[in-house]
């Protein structure tokens, strides 16, 4: 009576993670080093000091039940409010503790937002180039993930597409911005016209159409770049956030839902978040953490080496002749690949102990991913590689 | 189109928590330590002083990358390694690291091992009293869930009852030693009585029927009683694991799965796991709590507290001339309440400052629950309440 879904699921293995095993066997052989992985997201800095130096304070001098007894299942609220007053003196926002749901990361964050706003049926757009793990947040939820083709000259929204697409059964659009694996911030106009698309649209169906707004980037914005926040444009956002780029801690997970609270039903959204995690019993993340990254909100992590390396790649691919959109933040870049098949290209990539993600698993043929949240040197002795692929075969 | 499901739920209030939040007005009134609240299994005893040091030491000298990077998604494998082998020590068990998955504790066990073995529309059948939180895991996945009448001459299992209640529908028993509410540990004649009859009933219809077996009071067992571990009796057997009470964390949310290697699709079952926490975005627990808890998994808090609170409340009980069966470990006691209707009775004893909660929620009327998980000092201090709050009334 095993569960033949699930069962079913483990057939489809994840390509990043298929290439990042590669380049870890790789490395065993010619030393990780000398594989130039640009495979995964994981953030290369180092957590701020002042994160680790919390933490040791609160092992050190607060009693065993207020650090690690349970949690109150929305979250603490010491937690809860302090996010409340960061975002409003950030973006100018007046949430409350209680449009705030601490989630594990940005995947939680998302996967709850689709859950209170959506029912089984129901459609949620996205836009490509798109994080391909929002197919089993939403798949799993009985909604239906649809896919806005990709505007691929700017990366911003393909608006003729998105208006055929809006229909109905529309709950909800899920955007990224800045976008993984683009780099593309979505600027100002971008967002009014959307919003006012939305607008148009509920008044037209009758009913609410969320924007999802999943965000783990938000802090990783290049100079001169304006990234606005989502939810000043739209009372109908939900904001997912993460810490684990920010501060480089992923493997904490730890995010959260901040819902406007001027959105439809915006008091009930936290606790109707609590009965979604309850049901999969996860209901909180962790005490110690919360009570951690609460201490840290308006610090990051030192990330000028993801500018950097961007800046070092992006022109020497404009160089080698690639077409390619300059990041406007993120650790990505998503070049077009130099022949129709992104898969083939990546594939010869290889050979030169280049680690790069075809675009099919982001749902646009042709192009590819670098995620170079790698040292800077390892991108500088990486370029000779590059140039080196791209004579011998293109 | 918010939710109407979720949005309903949050109609359903917790009796537990209106009494623990009775309980903490009160104690705002007339001083908390005047409050003999009985009401939240939130454990009293600190963590092990080794944990602590264990936090500080990795704060101090793991690199960032080491210590808050991405856990692999179906957990660390050093800490599944080293949770297999502390269980075939300490149990006689031959699981490996793969046979784990590590959980946002017990509820997060359970939560993901009746995903694996049941598919929308099997029966899950458990065994009153049980833990009403049973109710959202198994709703929510799909299945359903269905109770066993207790025996409540010694709550161990009832098993005429269970016998009417099996059926071609039945996927998997969830079951749970030592036993929140009543304190009853399962014997081996029990656990040897049920394997039986459910090997013959696989037989008979032909598929697995699982038994997801909840231990977070596994550490929890008095003086003079076995608490056998269930998986050895039974090989289609999920055991569900939580630290949270035998390490005193219950907030930062870490236990496991631990599938025998004997079960149905044994080497799956982890992966399969990893599945179900992808569609919710949780992931894995946090990596800092996996690799601490990987330190101290022999250890546990000084739980020596719970014993002593339990002969103390037991002895007055039966000298008061309550009916109730001897725990054999938890920090719950189950006694009948001296009228039928548990809720009256409950309300009743608010008057002397004991709280209390009915039986109702763990479906069986007419009886009461304490949990003892606080200071004996206050405990002895409560008698004079419970003396007075009986004679005064029955």
């Amino acid at each position: 009576m095993i569960n033949e879904q699930y069962k079913k699921m483990l057939e489809g293995k994840s390509v990043i993670r298929q290439l990042s095993e590669f380049a870890t066997a790789r490395g065993k052989e010619i030393g990780y080093e000398n594989v130039f992985d640009y495979s995964l997201g994981n953030p290369s800095v180092p957590v701020p000091e002042k994160f680790t130096q919390v933490m040791i304070e609160l092992l050190q001098n607060k009693s065993s039940m207020e650090l690690h007894g349970y949690s109150p299942s929305l979250g603490i609220t010491s937690v809860k409010d302090r996010i409340a007053e960061s975002l409003n003196k950030r973006f100018g926002m007046n949430y409350t503790g209680n449009h705030i749901f601490p989630t594990t990361g940005a995947a939680g964050a998302v996967a709850h937002a689709v859950r209170c706003v959506t029912k089984p049926g129901d459609e949620v757009l996205t836009f490509a180039p798109y994080f391909p793990e929002y197919n089993p947040y939403i798949n799993m939820s009985g909604a239906v993930l649809k896919v806005v083709p990709a505007d691929t000259e700017s990366f911003q929204i393909n608006f003729d597409k998105l208006e055929e697409m809006l229909n109905e059964k529309t709950a909800a659009l899920l955007i990224n911005t800045p976008n993984n694996p683009s780099g593309a911030v979505y600027n100002a106009d971008t967002l009014t016209k959307l919003a006012e698309l939305l607008k148009k649209k509920q008044q037209e169906y009758g009913h609410d159409i969320f924007i999802i707004s999943d965000e783990p980037y938000r802090e990783i914005v290049f100079e001169g770049v304006d990234a606005p926040y989502v939810s000043k444009f739209y009372d109908n956002t939900l904001s997912c956030y993460s810490y684990s780029k920010s501060l480089s801690l992923p493997g904490e997970r730890i995010g959260y839902v901040a819902a406007n609270p001027r959105c439809t039903d915006a008091e009930l959204i936290s606790a109707m978040c609590g009965q979604i995690s309850r049901g999969i019993g996860h209901n909180c993340p962790p005490s110690i953490i919360q009570l951690a990254v609460a201490e840290v909100l308006d610090t990051t992590s030192d990330m000028s080496v993801y500018e950097t390396n961007m800046n070092i790649l992006y022109n020497e691919l404009i160089s080698l002749g690639f077409t390619c959109t300059k990041p406007g933040g993120t650790f990505y870049i998503f070049p077009k690949a130099l022949e129709e098949d992104a898969v083939s290209f990546c594939q010869k990539a290889l050979k030169y102990d280049l680690v790069l993600v075809p675009s099919d698993s982001f749902d646009v043929p042709g192009y590819f991913r670098m995620a170079y949240c790698i040292d800077t040197e390892k991108v500088e002795r990486s370029l000779d590689a590059l140039r080196r692929f791209v004579k011998e075969n293109y």
